[in-house]
């Protein structure tokens, strides 16, 4: 009961995290300050002219979307913590509260000559974000006292598996940057969607 | 007991999201940075000026409580999850939390000549948020696993038939913009109201 | 066991509304954008300027605390929620949240001209406040099918006693504001903590 | 049964505010305001010259994850709450949220000719954050009827003894700030990774 409880906190500790981040990217939508609202005919323009940050915000939300979903995953498995398991989550909630940062660079710098910078600078954050996925679920799966006793082999493997794909993934995608911005961002974006809605059907968790 | 636990970290999360981005709209509520503190009788015109703000405030958080207590009672019926339905929570979360930034425009360019503008954005993603409920709903309707098996055939019905006539009416404050600013997100204003307390004695659900 | 996740969900949402709420309070906090960092001397100055927000934060941090100690009292009574309920909540948590604002302006206000201003403005939304919270227990209180079956009656009159007398020192603190600015203020400041260390012994709650 | 409900929402209650004021750190990783994006070869340069933020963020991040730690942990023993309790662990929670203002100001100032001034008042928030963790363990220890009555003797002590350490030790931080500002920031740094990951092997806890 007491393991339990435990975990019960981290997880609500860490959902309140990935709450706040996924909704703090809203707080970057915001119109030019120099806007004058005594003429017509602008706001469409400038509405319009956001594209690059609602594509960030999209890409961004639904990443940071499917990482909650890989961590409820993985505290599935996992039932019990210990003082380094919960220090482990601490800094994996700390580089993706950090990725709200390379969200805003990217979204105002995607089209600037500095493009390539800021490609390197996102596609990198998610890279160390998955390297932590795989550091902490490394850890816990080699102290299996911390583990459901009667957790699926199978899923085990799969999560393993899926970790290391999506890691590889985010370093192709930040090696991309080197030669096309378009392409590096673009691949987060499709990494996105289709980590949200894999092509095979839904087995049912 | 493990899909359970499942819809209860998705609510934790929603409840999360939905605290967040009803309680950011606060921070829209501010003073023009160079008013000047030093002579007296301004800070009352100042405070009185933002009346379209104060409505904009009270209208999308009235309309974000409702959205809650909607997401609620969708979610009295849905008690398992599947991947599907966690990003298309995700994604209902995005609009709801994207809301934000049209309640920013709205308020800002209510009474300029770009009005109209601003009212069709708010309306519009009012309405986008409605087909979103509906999407996720009807996801949920089709794949019967996913329900209650002893849910009540008469409150689905209902809340099928809510989710299509909020939509409904949301398109049509997108409609009257075209008309008339002052009607369209007076309708929003009246819809929030009117949805927090209809006119038909509650219902003890 | 329905009703009880419904109350869980209500309380959930309140807890993440009451939690963001204070915590947004220190993003006032903040040092003059203009200043240099290059010389020495000024950072202890600007520091203790601050003073009147940092004793707006404290007594906005503590009222919102017992403000949520007092939510947290009628919701031991209340066990059950119907439409109205919920919607009486969102709009009492409407309330709370918009209190972020006079906050801010009478941090900013305080000593100046304007002062009176913002002490009407900060005195009068804790009174309205005090009003919503005896308007939701009131109509809890008439729809006993939503209480608690064995609550106590003693610890209800306690806390419709405490409602109204609350409710009627931040009226006195508000006409108190008419003839001193300091006077209001304080008396906000000391209620804030006589709430929190009443004089006579905690009861076992 | 009532008691733990309390635990709950007390519990539920810090979570939101640890999660809020560890996640708004980031909000402060902003590139300067005046950044031309017009001119290639900047972007980088910005990025690196923000290190003293990065580590003010690091540190604050990893300190508030051990302090939610060390909440947790106390919270494993103390079972029941009365009002006083309550309202110790609001004064507690609004000096943690405080913290986020001098890691503003020490990421700010480090390097310039204040720095002296910044170092103090972070590590002197962070020694009064300890004073009130002591004070909030001394009251429940001095009320057993708020203890869980299987605790554990050898957890509480321990608890003693790292809360009277952990003060100690940023009171020392604080003392060196008057000698070397880079001694005390660079020991609340260590601190935080020292507390994070003990030399000592982890106990199964």
């Amino acid at each position: 009961v007491d393991d339990t409880t435990q975990i019960n906190r981290l997880e609500a500790f860490s959902d309140g995290v990935f709450a706040i981040a996924i909704t703090l990217l809203v707080l970057e939508l915001r119109l030019p300050q120099s806007t004058d609202t005594g003429e017509g005919g602008r706001l469409l323009t400038h509405l319009l002219e956001l594209w690059p940050t609602y594509l960030a915000y999209i890409t961004s939300f639904i990443t940071i979307g499917i990482m909650w979903a890989n961590h409820h995953a993985m505290f599935q498995i996992i039932r019990r913590t210990d003082r380094n398991l919960l220090m482990l989550n601490v800094i994996l909630l700390m580089f993706i509260t950090f990725f709200n940062f390379p969200t805003v660079v990217v979204a105002e710098y995607f089209q600037a000559p500095d493009g390539r910078i800021a490609a390197l600078f996102y596609s990198g954050t998610l890279f160390v974000i998955g390297i932590f996925f795989n550091v902490t679920w490394w850890y816990a799966a080699r102290n299996p006292h911390l583990l459901d006793p009667q957790f699926d082999q199978g899923r085990s493997a799969a999560l393993t598996r899926q970790y290391s794909i999506g890691t590889t993934l985010y370093l192709i995608a930040f090696v991309l940057a080197f030669f096309s911005v378009t392409a590096s961002v673009g691949m987060c974006l499709l990494l996105a969607v289709f980590f949200a809605f894999p092509l095979r059907p839904a087995r049912r968790n």
